[in-house]
């Protein structure tokens, strides 16, 4: 399946695509794509629904129909750093031995299609195409064979940061992270059952049509049973959260000269079976 | 006003305390102690209400009456580090320039009474009294002058920090602060018309009855409206929201020898006019 969540912000209703890329509702069976209805239980009830008996939405959808966040009322969104060894070559830094796991204020969350505002006194907001992790069933300390139950699927994601506030500005990464409009996440989350192989799928990312990352799953360091059981050994984990996975070389960091988002640029970007964002940059405006 | 949320965890229901120390049922005039609740305008009605003619509530609170977290349904626990000059000293790190923010996951938020667990694999498991500022009303690029009207009030804090997880496990510091159970939040959120000066509260916390932190919020390097604009040039803050503003020395990182929980001990700890916590320390058993 790939669920969706389309209306204006902070409405969104939950909806599931169809076989003719159409939008159908469902808010007659599930109050949002977030929380309990995540859970194995209420996809494999979702399954079961037959998509052309549930209403269909007017419009299509990323074109005349907004799509929100494909999750809802995100609890925690947890990123991992460097889980690319040619990713972390390109920003000058080691291999790490262990997850580097840093946040995403939930306040960054935006749909796939929103517009991306490079933040006041910015001068380094950079892209990172990301594979997102949604967790479907709660736990802690979870074994790593376990890791892929407590998965409810998979979506992508746009980890936009602010290099200089990341890594110029006295402390954690997190103040380059998760300024307003820096987590695009979407278009849909797609269940487990339509990806056949996880570590295989190949990921891009242009802006304005030129291509900068080029990537694919196959080189994480760090795998997503890995993380899931990692990540649970410092947080329990809740249906709902979210887990970025790190992203490939050719952030604008790492492009000789280093290249940044200043506004009016478009940024595309995909991974292979989980679809694509398209985001305009402009200035913060609030 | 002294607003609370009392029962059980996941179900807790907004009160407040009267003048005779008991908890009045506010059920009946918002949902919850959080979000929109928290606005200038809501603070405005509850102040206006009799709590006389509010349902008395059985029970006495922190005693028989179970405290959750004084402020539900927290969207972003933004923390503030080394920001007591005295502790950036026992730490062995410089005070920084500007504030330093990390990032307390809101799964670890509980009531002030609730046990803290030592996590799985911990060895360093600290305690850290801090003053904690909650947000009422939303804002992005706050100005300073005008940054005590976006403040809901402030509650006391005990940021719970694995300090091995935060500083040895590669990465920034949020490994160390978001375990389960590490955000004892309350017992009151405290309104600021009872606060004569926020910048001159006592705060102290004891192991086992011997006292470890001794401090005032005299000292805080950055003060209260500089940390609500700072924070929120990198995020928009919203309602709910929680600023952990630093500690004081004394935290068990900075004893001769270090000295650090591993389970059996009580912690009790308190500001000023905003009211106390007492927790005990047990393995974590999830």
């Amino acid at each position: 399946m790939k669920l969706l969540r389309y209306g204006q912000p902070g409405a969104e209703k939950p909806g599931l695509l169809d076989a003719s890329g159409r939008v159908r509702d469902l808010s007659g069976v599930v109050p949002d794509i977030a929380g309990e209805a995540l859970s194995p239980d209420s996809l494999s009830k979702l399954a079961k629904l037959d998509p052309e008996s549930l209403p269909r939405v007017e419009g299509i959808p990323q074109q005349d129909l907004r799509l929100g966040a494909c999750v809802g009322n995100i609890g925690k969104y947890v990123c991992i750093g460097l889980n690319y060894a040619d990713h972390a070559e390109e920003a000058g830094m080691p291999i790490p031995e262990e997850p580097i796991i840093f946040n995403k204020w939930t306040s960054a969350v935006v749909g796939p299609n929103d517009d991306i505002q490079v933040p006041r006194g910015s001068v380094k907001t950079d892209w990172e195409i990301e594979l997102g992790v949604v967790i479907g069933a709660p736990g802690t300390y979870i074994d790593e064979a376990d890791a892929m139950n407590h998965v409810a699927g998979f979506c992508v994601i746009n980890d936009v940061s602010e290099r200089d506030f990341q890594l110029n500005r006295a402390g954690t990464w997190d103040k380059g992270k998760g300024c307003d409009t820096f987590g695009p996440t979407g278009p849909w989350l797609v269940t487990q059952d339509e990806i056949t192989d996880i570590n295989n799928l190949d990921m891009w990312l242009d802006v304005d049509g030129e291509r900068m990352q080029t990537g694919s799953t196959a080189t994480l360091v760090f795998k997503v049973p890995h993380l899931v059981s990692y990540c649970s050994q410092f947080m329990s984990l809740q249906p709902g959260d979210v887990i970025s996975t790190g992203t490939p070389p050719g952030v604008g960091m790492g492009q000789k000269p280093p290249r940044y988002l200043h506004g009016g640029e478009i940024v595309t970007l995909g991974i292979a079976g989980l679809g694509e964002q398209k985001s305009l940059v402009r200035p913060a405006i609030t």
